[in-house]
């Protein structure tokens, strides 16, 4: 998906909401649970009823994994079900020498035909290199993460000045360009934003950590928001769980439009 | 695998060689192509002409991932091909916030039995703890890669003193113990495994970067070499692609000897 088409999504939706797939068999409400397709129709009816309110949908490859072959094949028909409007997003941290990113790179925008993926920065340029090689494909380089842990190693100064953190984003920014590269950035550290925006003025931002874990959209909006707007805010636990019994579709649904009304508010006022 | 029964295996082969399993299905030999059941052939075929000369499998998740859910049932079947006395390793540079890598350590410690995995460090301690968490499984943190893009980040200085890498495994040392944490050290980097001794010296190391990639095993071996051994030394494409035609196992066979004899001096001389 080109820059143009997702800036005009956001624009004509009024929403920069991602709606993030983790979909743990054992958090499904019970009467689907007995179906064979049962993690299927729980994405199947969460896009339905969300795919009005956000601009995209993250797939966290690791609870698919944790169901082996089958999970795979259940993130291949996922994809399928995302209408080509809404930027499909591989959340698989990935990340490895050159010769193994190209594997990656093959299994996340041509096997599975994924707009974007995430990538881990730690082992440097030839490892990100063949996934910005993709053309209308987005590498979405970990920035500034939402965990606890982030502590350990990303806000730590670098002797050159600045934290890790901050060096990732001036590095990697270099790789790509606005039009295929993306960071992600905690919700969690809303403040942090300023830096960030300082070093990429113009990249898009995905940024985990609304809902659940305790991120402010508005704090986001007000620190991270550029002049295409530039964000991507991922809300996982609390749409697609917000119901547990037969209506967890409509409730999803107006949890995502709540988040979409104001998205709306905040990108209407700045 | 115990922290033991690793140590013996290494001890009465006369080996620390670990056989990476990377294959691609454009590189395995043409009169296997056409078959339905071809990778799982030549690793089979593989597994069967080296484990006598290695004592650990590791299987590079990219090459298989790039076939979809299919490359990840010949991935699950792979496992199942590898003898009870090999540690079998899940290349799979994971990591994720912890109730994301909860899933992760499920995909390969239980759906996949593996032994190993490798994760990455960036995000930090929550990340990592949730491998960490099973017993009698390994948890291998990238500490120094042997990749050029490892000077972009692992190689830089830190404020507080020394590079990150150092960082990595100093604080990463702490979250687990010699029994169940292990980190990547390039072969391509030899000289750095002292001071990679001087912070770890009882954990073992993963070492890639020996064969195709340039790195000496010799030169592992005198600085990175403990009293327990205390390496895995991993060779891919220079084992399993050593001959390109039906008599690729066989030749498989010669080279992974040819290393398990070099090993086996150079346990002798320490």
């Amino acid at each position: 998906m080109e820059r143009t088409a997702l800036v005009n999504q956001i624009k004509s939706k009024q929403s920069f909401l991602c709606v993030g797939l983790d979909t743990d068999p054992n958090k499904i409400p019970v009467h689907l649970r007995n179906r064979e397709d049962a993690i299927i129709e729980f994405n199947r009816k969460i896009i339905e009823a969300t795919k009005a309110y956000c601009i995209a949908y993250k797939i966290n490859t690791a609870f698919y994994e944790a169901m082996g072959s089958k999970g795979w094949e259940i993130m291949e028909q996922t994809v399928k079900e995302i209408p080509s409007t809404h930027l499909k997003i591989a959340d698989a941290k990935r990340g490895d020498i050159g010769n193994t990113s190209d594997h990656y790179a093959r299994a996340f925008f041509e096997t599975i035909p994924f707009d974007a993926i995430t990538v881990a920065p730690y082992m440097g340029a030839d490892s990100i290199r063949p996934f910005l090689a993709y053309e209308n494909k987005w590498t979405i380089v970990l920035g500034l993460t939402s965990n606890s842990g982030a502590n350990d190693f990303e806000m730590q100064e670098m002797k050159s000045g600045g934290r890790l953190y901050e060096k990732v984003f001036e590095i990697a920014a270099k790789w790509g360009n606005i039009n295929n590269l993306m960071f992600v950035a905690g919700a969690t550290q809303p403040k942090e934003l300023n830096r960030i925006r300082k070093i990429v003025p113009d990249n898009f931002l995905l940024v985990p950590g609304v809902g659940f874990q305790g991120g402010s959209l508005e704090e986001v909006a007000k620190h991270g928001m550029n002049k295409d707007i530039g964000l991507l805010v991922n809300v996982s636990r609390a749409i697609i769980y917000a119901k547990e019994d037969e209506h967890f579709a409509e409730e999803a649904a107006i949890i995502a439009q709540q988040y979409q009304v104001e998205m709306n508010g905040l990108m209407s006022s700045r």
